[in-house]
């Protein structure tokens, strides 16, 4: 049995712990500084308040102060923290890792460099690190949302890094009946279909609100309209992973946690709200103003493509949903889907 | 304007009249000889039975022994009968098409050889037809649920065919500003990507029925398990396409199609019987035992797949979740979701 110190105690960070303890690992789960009333919670009551569910017993808790002692002697360090958060990972957090422990990032997506290049935020974090630390950078992909793992619900992820001898002994610490893990050394590959999934999930939301523009709040959805946004983000999604370097079969990742994403949260909410008819800002207020990592991420990628297309490299008539999507974050358009830009004859 | 014949007065044969009207054509509508009812209704009502939708005005209904009437003049034809009707039209429709006029068929599908290989049903046409007549046998994928095109919602589908030149001026014919139409010269492709999707709707719809089997019917959705499976069908679709000869990027539409597939209809609720535990003879007695699409294409798939895996063309270990349905199918086994055998290391 192994520790295993999971720092960042949010939704899918303490739902790490799960798999880790039906395993009979000794779990520390470390508090960030914005997860004070969260620890406070866990350790009065064991209960996670934005979990809502009951963690293991035995789980050790930790506020933000106490993560050396946490990481003393671990075997595996979680990342537990949203993309915005990795700065300070990098920064405050990645120093403290003892020398060759491997880091296993639950943390999506793609920073955007000055020069309008993404970087995938496990390359992120190498590049934070002095290359003789030995510690080698992971991440976790896939369609698996915090509720149904914390419930043990069957799943499928994806760890990816860059030594497979590495990722088969981080599976074989957190694999269990009910988490199934796949291995992958394309780390560009698996970031950008995860990351692209948040984009795109904001896109096949936006015929949710449409129809409810024309039929009313509740009406029965029109499939049609989700389909063909559906289709087309694939379509996109395959010349983006082509056009950014990852292997092509990383599209079954992305279409998995597309299809999830769009069920719940506020992403889709956020595209629901878009489609009726709100502008972006109008939109943003519904949700109190929180930046959505879907926002974030398109954003990005958007940049990054018309920078590429700008310097001859790709063109963007072949991703006009993400371009629409951009136009209605960045450039305050209203939504207009395209719809006839998605026809090809191929 | 053109005059359009359509054969076959099911719900997506009659909801193509819906464009073609819009577009000012001469619409013709032609019942089978399952279709007496529905004809009959029209003739009377305007109101389609099945559809629950009025047809728009001046569209001449004709009974079956009407058919060489109706297809006097007639520019296109459009094929409106189910993957069990192919025989019927290939041999008794398909010689009174007048020479030269184009055929675009609604139905998806395959047909199984008896040597095991697949032929799209285009070609199963072709094969039918004498090379004289001059008659480009053509059809429609993509995701597009009869009623929303009957209600004009957002639609995007695709036609397949071998003549660019025919295609484009079928699509003249049929869009509309909610009706886009992609086009493609990959007919293996198109029709392979689109069968699929009734086989894996099936897969992807067990996870529905084994979260009503653990948390009782109406359940909350397990949205990992089901995402999983989508994952594992984009997987396995992508493995199928090239494997029996379909372009990569066809995919889109398999995604799409599944996707839309998913949400409704009776492929849906076999999968969810049978992911609550009941045998298929019992399931498909739930269904009063109409053999559903999704069931013989799902099978003459695993045929074709299994026949080459035997030859040493394929190894049907990459096709974990279809050769499971096959044996829930045709085995008699009981679900039983290889998770395991989903996970992969690249």
């Amino acid at each position: 049995m192994a520790v295993i110190t999971i720092i960042g105690a949010g939704m899918m960070g303490s739902a790490m712990s799960i798999p880790a303890r039906d395993n009979g690992h000794q779990v520390r789960l470390v508090g960030t500084h914005l997860d004070t009333e969260i620890i406070n919670a866990l350790q009065e009551t064991g209960m996670h308040p934005k979990l809502r569910r009951t963690l293991p017993e035995q789980i050790q808790y930790y506020p933000i102060d106490g993560v050396e002692t946490a990481l003393l002697g671990a075997e595996l360090v979680i990342c537990g923290v949203s993309s915005f958060g990795v700065e300070w990972f990098g920064s405050q957090m990645l120093p403290k890792i003892p020398q060759g422990v491997p880091l296993l990032s639950i943390t999506k997506g793609l920073e955007l460099l000055p020069s309008h290049t993404l970087r995938p935020f496990p390359e992120v974090f190498e590049h934070m690190l002095p290359s003789d630390r030995g510690i080698s950078c992971n991440a976790v992909g896939g369609p698996c949302t915090s509720y149904e793992l914390a419930d043990r619900h069957q799943t499928h992820v994806v760890y990816c890094g860059r030594d497979i001898a590495i990722l088969q002994r981080i599976r074989a610490l957190m694999q269990t009946p009910y988490y199934h893990i796949s291995l992958s050394t394309d780390i560009t590959g698996v970031e950008i279909a995860v990351a692209l999934k948040n984009a795109y999930a904001l896109g096949v939301s936006l015929a949710i609100g449409l129809a409810e523009q024309s039929e009313g709040i509740g009406c029965v959805p029109h499939y049609n309209a989700q389909a063909a946004l559906f289709s087309q983000s694939v379509r996109e999604m395959c010349g983006l992973l082509a056009l950014l370097g990852g292997k092509p079969e990383n599209i079954c990742y992305g279409a998995g946690d597309l299809y999830v994403t769009i069920f719940g949260g506020r992403t889709r909410l956020l595209g629901t709200l878009l489609g009726r008819g709100l502008s972006f800002p109008k939109a943003m207020q519904e949700l109190s103003g929180v930046t959505l990592e879907s926002v974030a991420i398109a954003s990005r990628i958007a940049q990054a493509v018309r920078t590429m297309a700008a310097k001859g490299q790709t063109n963007l008539n072949a991703y006009p949903l993400l371009i629409h999507i951009d136009e209605i974050i960045n450039g305050d358009a209203q939504v207009n889907i395209p719809w006839e830009k998605f026809t090809i004859n191929a």
